[in-house]
């Protein structure tokens, strides 16, 4: 699923579900996230922000990691991916736009969602989802640059994109976002080139 | 820290506290995950199991992430990484028995401790200590290859390290542990020979 079909199916079930309600809900809880955080984050508060029954809010979202992803989903800017006719500079911006964009309180409701998914099977599936979408998205990247004959034709697009993002995740959940310039070059540098001698 | 200061490190503050309570513990902890499974294991369950005091276990283990990673660390064997004079073959092995090992009752275990990190500020050093420790190990079967000339001296070996296991870890958290040989040889082909069209 890409990213805008996860939009598409959220908003075809919003539709389904009372789009405006809903709505209200994700904006209650954003604004109890931006006050509280993440970790005090609860259903229940949700619910007395919104002036929603709790049955409603878990009839749409069985869980809070859910609920958590769909705001997460809902904030992140379509800016990360760059086009600019190289592949290591648009690696190197992915990674620098995407641990930056982190820094801020993103990083921290993304962190919860990973840490809840892995004790709550319905926020892991949604996590799962979600990634997939998002790999192919970041695919795309690598699909251009092999159309452009920069990189061989026989590329595993996906894997690449799975390891820029694991790379990332890998910073966020070890709390080590800060990159500088020179690192998201080595890192675009080794990723496009990797690292043999040429013979 | 290397893997074996690590061990080090913790056999020295295990003198220092009590070296055969301390293994109690441990071994209580063990038989409890065990049975139980890392989501229900408790730092209560471990002090009746153990019958140890539960300040006597907070003193040394601040919290069950803290406690579950040293559990994790004591079990994990050292087969991880091989050594076989090619560092395509290396990389194989490395992801290939590294989720295999995962697919037992470790990668539970490490899944939540990477999960606690996400809430519990001593958890989170715990591990980070932890995964730069596991990283200068797996850097060395770089390190290896570049000495043997077969890859650029200016290899950030870490950097190649962490890309793999960033990999293993996105791997563990979204519940992808099935990789085949095909799938492996393809990670390592990427990442030793990169994605470039020869010129």
């Amino acid at each position: 699923m890409t990213d805008s079909e996860y939009d598409e199916r959220r908003r075809s079930i919003g539709a389904r579900r009372n789009p405006e309600a809903q709505e209200a809900i994700l904006d209650a809880a954003e604004a109890i996230l931006i006050e509280d955080g993440a970790a005090a984050f609860s259903i229940e508060a949700v619910a007395r922000r919104a002036r929603a029954g709790k049955p409603t809010i878990y009839r749409w979202w069985p869980t809070r990691g859910t609920l958590l992803l769909d705001i997460y989903h809902r904030q992140k800017p379509a800016v990360i991916h760059a086009d600019t006719g190289s592949l290591e500079e648009d690696v190197t911006l992915f990674i620098e736009r995407l641990l930056e964009y982190w820094k801020g309180g993103a990083g921290q409701v993304f962190r919860v969602v990973v840490a809840e998914a892995q004790r709550d099977v319905a926020c892991a599936e949604a996590l799962r989802t979600y990634a997939a979408g998002r790999r192919r998205q970041t695919a795309a990247m690598f699909e251009r640059a092999i159309a452009r004959g920069e990189i061989s034709p026989d590329t595993d697009s996906l894997l690449a994109a799975e390891m820029l993002a694991a790379l990332a995740w890998h910073r966020l959940l070890t709390d080590r976002l800060a990159i500088d310039r020179n690192e998201a070059k080595t890192v675009a540098r080794q990723v496009v080139r990797g690292l043999k001698v040429s013979d």
